[in-house]
């Protein structure tokens, strides 16, 4: 079986768990690492990869898979998609997918490319439960509760503030679809905490949720990279009421991330040229090998 | 808009639902229900629509909703595909699948149209979810548990055995997949309940179960069309251990199996000519209306 060629773009956390999964995966090789500094203080366990700047360096590349931030996934993608390499990302800003889906499935149908966009789990995974129980519940509301779990986007905003040495934004769901914020900061010296928490609870992140601001004196000690989600439907099929679903869990975020990135990296051969969304894609093309195999087992 | 028409084959209970569910969605007409009897006896809820014996009898028809039982799938499809008209079904032979997906496939295939067959609950939605996690935890195990709930089959089984006048077979969910049946029968005059009972507990259904028989005056005073899932499984994402993963639903059983065969008589407009399962079509076909719409919403 000829194996596909992956590129990472980009190490940080996401990007070490997707070159882990690809050792795992059968019907992957690793074609390198894309880095800032390149080859330069590169970590141990990338010894064995060609680690470069640029993906023209690293010789045939089937799909590179986006481990860069959100708000980059676009500039480095076009670039990638006109070279005819497929693409993958885990872009998480749900009110821009419907531009980026536009924007990058033009550059790949001009170059006969595919890209898969936002295939992380939320979105991502969740997005194809929620799409599946609209579908079999079709009038109802769908809570999609997060957490208990960190929150980068929330952790960074609380950095940005003035006084705050380190932080952590934890993501605790309350049911219903509403948070709360629980977070964790260590203070500059010479600067005030309770100042510092209010400035934090009117940051436009926090403003609308109910936030607690904790001092800690160590933020690193409190990380753990577990997540979770509740997502609950209570609605209506044909005219009978009460049909009830629950989706639960509790996993590794960047593992599970990973994990998405990789089956989108593999479902994208098995698409037109185009861009597209995981609720678009046959979800049995996100596995590895035979179709068949897995009708007569998980159907 | 032009409207999809629909005709329902069969009118037991999934049927029933299945008008019900035509007529609250937006985008299919009823082009009539075939029953064997034809419109003779037909109920009242019948009387606005037409009622036949051959679906030739009914006009333009697009698909065919097939309501009938799981083993004359085949026989009621062939023809109608044949015909160049779409069928879907909720065949629920797990290991028949794979061998009406080659038949039908053919058919449909020669004669341009498309057949998604096991389209409902499980095999169904429950098959999309089980493969959606066997994607983002490729290593681990799913137990799917079913119930609690009334088994249609074992319940078949047991009024089969001599001296059995009604039955009821629930089907009790004890964890990792193993079920305890708890049956109800009416006794025939005449007839020993311990003999009865022997017999059902020995019977291939049962055998290997967990199976208590209960005597009781009146079956139908219990019987309740509630049915539930819970699909756990626990996994690995890339080299991450212990990924959790849980899918729960308490719903009513055929009207989910009516809502799914709806879902999937749409879908079936979106796919090239072929036999088709859930997890082989985008679920975002599932829906009415506009892809984008969905992805804006639900992505």
């Amino acid at each position: 079986m000829k194996k596909i060629k992956a590129a990472v773009v980009g190490y940080g956390n996401i990007g070490r768990y997707v070159v882990e999964t690809l050792e795992v995966s059968p019907d992957f090789e690793i074609a390198g690492i894309i880095r800032r500094n390149g080859a330069e203080n590169c970590p141990d366990e990338l010894k064995g990869y060609k680690v470069a700047k640029d993906i023209k360096d690293l010789g045939q590349v089937d799909v590179a898979i986006l481990c860069t931030p959100t708000r980059s996934v676009e500039k480095y993608a076009v670039p990638i998609l006109e070279m005819g390499i497929n693409t993958v990302d885990s872009f998480d800003i749900h009110t821009g997918v419907l531009e980026l889906r536009k924007n990058l499935g033009e550059v790949a149908r001009r170059h006969n490319a595919v890209s898969v966009i936002s295939a992380g789990w939320d979105p991502g995974s969740d997005s194809v439960v929620r799409t599946l129980l609209e579908a079999i519940a079709p009038k109802g509301i769908t809570y999609t509760n997060f957490g208990p779990g960190m929150s980068m986007g929330h952790t960074v905003a609380v950095k940005a503030i003035d006084g705050v040495k380190a932080a952590l934004s934890m993501t605790i769901p309350t049911g219903t679809g509403v948070h709360r914020r629980m977070v964790y900061v260590e203070i500059e010296d010479g600067h005030d905490f309770e100042t510092v928490a209010k400035a934090i609870k009117s940051d436009p992140y926090f403003v609308n949720d109910e936030t607690h601001v904790t001092k800690v004196d160590d933020v690193d000690k409190l990380i753990d990279m577990g997540h979770g989600v509740n997502l609950v439907r209570k609605g209506v099929s044909g005219k009978t009421q009460n049909q009830l679903f629950e989706f639960d869990m509790k996993i590794n975020n960047p593992a599970l991330t990973a994990q998405v990135l990789v089956c989108a990296a593999r479902a994208s051969f098995r698409q037109k040229s185009g861009c597209y969304t995981l609720i678009e894609i046959p979800v049995v093309d996100l596995l590895p090998g035979d179709r068949e195999d897995y009708i007569a087992h998980l159907v």
